[in-house]
Parts: structure tokens; C-alpha cells; sequence
């Protein structure tokens, strides 16, 4: 990988903007929007893309143009940001504790969309049966295959399932993550545990007399394995963006990263340049199997050896030439997710020219 | 430290907010901010306080209010911030590039306040100089005291701050940040690295034939160690909040810690418990040594195993009572500056009971 040639059809913009900002590509996000549809499609699965990645109305509107059957969401504010301006599908792929407040905004949403809500525990499906009483709201089972994290066994989903149905929720199927595929070479594998969990899931559901028809999965690194044998929906979400994490499993490669976080050489030594991208731009997220806390596409051979709030610290190679003082340097960050989550607006580029600015909606919206 | 009892000053509040949410105990966080400003005028040093922690009004001027001389900022965007409520003796404690909008803005402040500006290279000053030509900026030059990040060594001191003399900017004198005091068994020695870089790097000005007077240095973990025959001033930040990470450093204990995150139990099994606070309002640092992704104070025998965007996962030991579901917990953020960046407000409690909310005024103002 450290051979890859840097992308030529996503210039750094030399826009006289602060740095550190995100810049996207807009022609590569538009493909990747478009072959995650087509890819869904052909294998006769519904797409139902994570919004909680790009938190952005543009973005939810191109993947629904595309032919998404609704959105993934991951809190009760991200799918009142989104429904507010008609997006009118949603799942809420979280176990809810509906209480309080939290379960007075489900009720309304419920009122006003298509909502679908996660459970994992007889008493979450009691408390999310009090709170909607009387709405239309549909619940997923979610199912822990192999991440260990929310969800049951697939065994035990039908105690879950039987409480929401006693309990008057109407039980549409099941939902998993498979975030264990999170590691390098361990894509099929848990492309297959996602595939094998929701199906017996599923047959524990009718066995225990339930009719379902949902069973959703997908990841982004495990969405090119789904299929319509095991599921009936996938929830990619990083796919639109990508980031270096992605790039480092192999899911996609540097001409698919659509986001980057533009940066200026502050401080050099040797061959060490430091970059004004840090934590506070690009997240802190960084798995033991990365390699350092991001990427810089156009220099592959770079590593980010730390990160601070301010400050990336980029080792180059020996023979390696590091950019100059008060050059832009573009920086993919690890995980593209909680990147965006830090800024107010992506800077949207085409041909290396600013096209838009697309406001981050669902910015901080956590609850 | 995993036998610490539960602070009995900092209790749980039972807002009915939306989950998670961060929430400051205004008792402790003045008891910090009083200590601190004690330490500092007890030993004869000038306090000025770092607000890239807490990027708050309310918070900035409560440590002017016990004699802090002014404040630091990472960023020209803070700066702004804060200047533009009056807050007029700035440090931006960082190498900027004064390029391009850049140049314009910090003249723009340069006119307007007191302001400081860190360089470590002969062209940074150089093109600081020409943005900030007549007015009355002060620089001091960033030593690298062994945390290898920006600043050159105290021998080379010279070099930059005559660049920047002949280029028209006032030297003030010498700044350095301590960072690799961040480890378990670190901070003796950092203090000291710190004390003798920054004597040495003020002896090379002097032999240059500069008159420096300002001598800044200091991290919450070295604050304790700064004295006045090495230091003028120092600039911690995080001691306001504390932090996870702080309490496993022994910079502080959990009493100290005036900044959690409420979240709630979303999800069980076993002696796992799972918490709908994660990456998105936690943040994601997590050094090599820490013991987790973040602690909970009121269970400081739980560890947190894995942080994902909207999960926390807790496992407790053998033996331990792990919280119900639907309960709320408490959980202290690894790295305190990261957390408070990614929320517009902060609730303020006293006694349990919310008397405030304030406003995280800089919330990702990066550039």
C-alpha cells in the first residue's frame, strides 16, 4: 500500500481558507453513492446508508435520488434533524431507553415518519412499548454477531421479539453490526457471521411464531459480501467518504477517499513535517492495527506518528521529501465519522475549485 | 488507584436531559481554578491559563477574576472568541502560518488586544513579520524541551529570534510545552527538561544580545514542579476539569474531577454493561497507557474495554454490581479538551441540582 500512487483526480484545493478544514470531492462521492446503489440493486438487497457518517441533508438526498429505501440513523437527534426536512423513513439502529424525554421525541417522531427502532432487552422493549403507545413504530431485534457489543444471540431473540410483541410494538425482523470485521483480514469472516446470525435469528423468530421480514446488516467493509440469501437490507455508512481506516483493511483505495482534511506544514525538522490537523479536526480514533493517526493520500509513504489537539506529527522515509514550510497538505483522517462530527461545514470541491458548502445538520447530536 | 472511593461531592443529577450530556460541577471546577491561581502567585509566576480546554466565557473569566494575567489559545479562531467579549491579553501558544486571511485576521486582533505569537522557524517569522508589519505583536520562540512536536532545541533559539528582530517582531522571550510528561512515571522529569530548556534557551537570547523577559512553560502534569528561578509564567490547562487521564497520571485524584459525561445503560449481558456515551461526546484518545477509553468515577473498579461513536463498553470485575439498565452513570473522559469540543453547551450543577448552562464559545474554531 505504500507504494499507491497518489490520486490525480482529487487536487488539494488552494483555497484561502483557515486550515485545518474538510474538503469533499464531490465527483467521488458521487460514485460512491452511485456504485453502493448499484451494488445493493444488482443483489436485490434495500439500502438503507448510515447518515450518522455525513450528518448532511446534501449527502441523505443524493443516496435517496440514488435509490436508498430510507436512512439509518444512530440517536433520536440525528433522525429529528433529518426528518425535519422531510426525510421520512428512518431507523434508529440503537438499543433506545425510551424514558423521559427521550421517549416523549420518539412518540412525535412516530407520528410524523416511518420510524423503526432498535431493542436488545425485554425490559428496553417494555420502556419503548410505554413511551409509543398507539403509533405505528416498527422494532428490530438487534443481534450481536460476533462484536460484542448491544444486540443478543441469535438464539435469544425471540424472548426479546415476544416481550416487544406482548408489549404492543410491532416486531419487523432483525439488525446487526458486525464491527468485528474491523481488522485487517477479518472482513469475511464476520461478513459471514453477519450473513449466519441474522439468519438464524430469523428462524428463531418463526419457530417462535413470529412473522419478519427484515434482516439487516452491513458495514462498510462488509457490504460487498452481503447478500439477499442471509440478508434483506444493508447500513453502510463510511462508504460515502472513506478514510484511511477504510483504505488500510482493503475495503477501498486512495482514488475512493472522497474526504480529506486540509492541513499546513507549521514546523519541520529532519524529516519530520508538522501539520496544523490534529484530534480536534481529524477525531482521535486509532485501532491497534493502524498505522499511525491517519493518512496523507498525496504521500503515501508518510505516517502520522502522533496527534495532538493541534498538531500531526508526519515522519517521512529516509530518500523521502517532505512538503515545505506553509505548504497544503491534504490528510485522510482514520475514521471519517467522528471527523466530520467536528466541523460545522464540509467544503465541497470539484476539479480542485470550491462548488458548495454543505452545512454538517446533525453536528453533536448525540441524544 | 482501582481502590479509590466514589467522590461524594460530585452526585449523578437526574436531569431529565437527553443522554449523554456533559455536565460541570461548578464547586469543584472553582476549587481548581482557585488552587491553581494560589499555586501560581505563591510561587511568584504568572498564571496564564490555557482555554483550548474550555473554550468558555464564563469559564476564562472566572480565572481572570483570580489573577490570571491573561489567556492562552491554540488557535487565531479562539482568539477571536475570546477577544471578542474583551478578554485583551492574548498568547496564541502556537507556530503559526500567518499566510494568506490568516495574516489579515491576527493583524486584525494585533490592533485590537495585547497579543503574543509563538514561531520555531526563521520563515514563520518572517512571514508573521510582514503580516503584522506596525503593530505591536510580541513573539516568543517555541522550545522543543523533549516532547520532539514543534519548537527547536534551546541551543537554536537564537537563530529564529534574530530572524524575527531584524524582521520587525518584539521577542519577548521563550515558551515550551512539556507534552511528554503524558506518561505514568514521566513528570518529575519533564518539569525538570522543561525548567532547564527553557533557562537555557533564555541564556542563548541573552548572548545573542536579546533582552527576553518571558519565560512560559507548563502542563497540568508539570505545573506542581514549575518555579520561578527557571519559569515566569505558566499555562496549564486541563487542571480546571481534570480529567481520566489526569487521575491515572496522579496529577490529580477523583475528587478533583469536575467535568462527566452523564450517560445511560443501554445494553447488558453478563458483567458488561453498555453506555450510550462514545466517541461523539467522550472523544477518542486513548494513550498506550491508559487503562481504557475513559474511567467512571462512582466505579473505579470498571474498565472501559472499547469506545465506538455512540457506545461505551464497561466490564466490571468479578464480584462488582455493575449498574441496571436504564440507569444513569457517570463517565470521565480520557482527555477533557477533546470531550468539551464536541458539545455546545456545558450544565452546570451544584450541589445536584442545575444552576447554569454555558456555552462552549470556541467549539471547533481550528483555524
Amino acid at each position: 500500500m505504500t507504494a499507491m500512487p497518489a490520486p490525480a483526480d482529487i487536487p488539494a484545493p488552494a483555497l484561502d481558507l483557515a486550515t485545518p478544514y474538510l474538503v469533499v470531492d464531490r465527483d467521488v462521492l458521487d460514485r460512491n453513492i452511485a456504485t453502493m446503489a448499484k451494488a445493493a440493486q444488482e443483489r436485490d438487497l434495500a439500502l438503507r446508508p448510515h447518515a450518522k457518517t455525513h450528518k448532511c441533508l446534501e449527502i441523505a438526498q443524493r443516496q435517496i435520488d440514488l435509490g436508498a429505501v430510507g436512512l439509518t440513523v444512530a440517536t433520536v437527534g440525528e433522525a429529528e434533524t433529518f426528518r425535519k426536512v422531510g426525510f421520512d423513513d428512518l431507523f434508529i439502529a440503537y438499543p433506545l431507553w425510551a424514558s423521559g424525554s427521550r421517549g416523549t421525541r420518539l412518540r412525535a417522531l412516530a407520528e410524523q415518519t416511518a420510524l423503526r427502532v432498535g431493542i436488545d432487552s425485554v425490559e428496553g422493549a417494555r420502556m419503548l412499548a410505554r413511551a409509543m403507545r398507539g403509533t405505528d413504530t416498527e422494532v428490530l431485534i438487534e443481534i450481536d454477531s460476533g462484536h460484542h457489543r448491544t444486540g443478543v444471540l441469535p438464539e435469544d431473540a425471540d424472548e426479546v421479539a415476544l416481550a416487544a410483541a406482548r408489549a404492543g410494538l410491532r416486531v419487523a425482523g432483525v439488525f446487526t453490526f458486525p464491527g468485528h470485521g474491523y481488522g485487517p483480514g477479518r472482513r469475511q469472516q464476520a461478513g459471514a457471521d453477519e450473513a449466519d446470525s441474522l439468519a438464524r435469528a430469523a428462524d428463531v423468530l418463526r419457530d417462535a411464531g413470529l412473522t419478519t421480514t427484515v434482516r439487516s446488516g452491513g458495514s462498510t467493509p462488509t457490504a460487498a459480501m452481503a447478500d439477499a440469501t442471509a440478508l434483506s437490507e444493508i447500513r453502510p455508512g463510511v462508504y460515502v467518504f472513506n478514510d484511511a481506516q477504510q483504505v488500510e483493511l482493503g475495503s477501498c483505495d486512495w482514488p475512493d477517499v472522497a474526504l480529506t482534511a486540509v492541513a499546513t506544514v507549521v514546523s519541520r525538522s529532519g524529516r519530520r513535517a508538522i501539520l496544523d490537523a490534529g484530534s480536534k479536526v481529524l477525531g482521535a480514533d486509532q485501532p491497534a492495527w493502524a498505522t499511525g493517526g491517519g493518512r496523507l493520500p498525496d504521500h503515501p509513504e508518510a505516517l502520522v506518528t502522533a496527534l495532538s489537539e493541534h498538531h500531526a506529527t508526519v515522519d517521512f522515509p529516509d530518500g523521502a521529501c517532505p512538503p515545505r514550510l506553509g505548504e497544503l497538505v491534504r490528510v485522510a483522517p482514520n475514521h471519517v465519522c467522528t471527523a466530520v462530527n467536528l466541523v460545522d461545514e464540509l467544503i465541497v470541491v470539484a476539479g480542485g475549485s470550491e462548488v458548495d458548502r454543505w452545512r454538517v445538520a446533525a453536528r453533536g447530536a448525540n441524544g
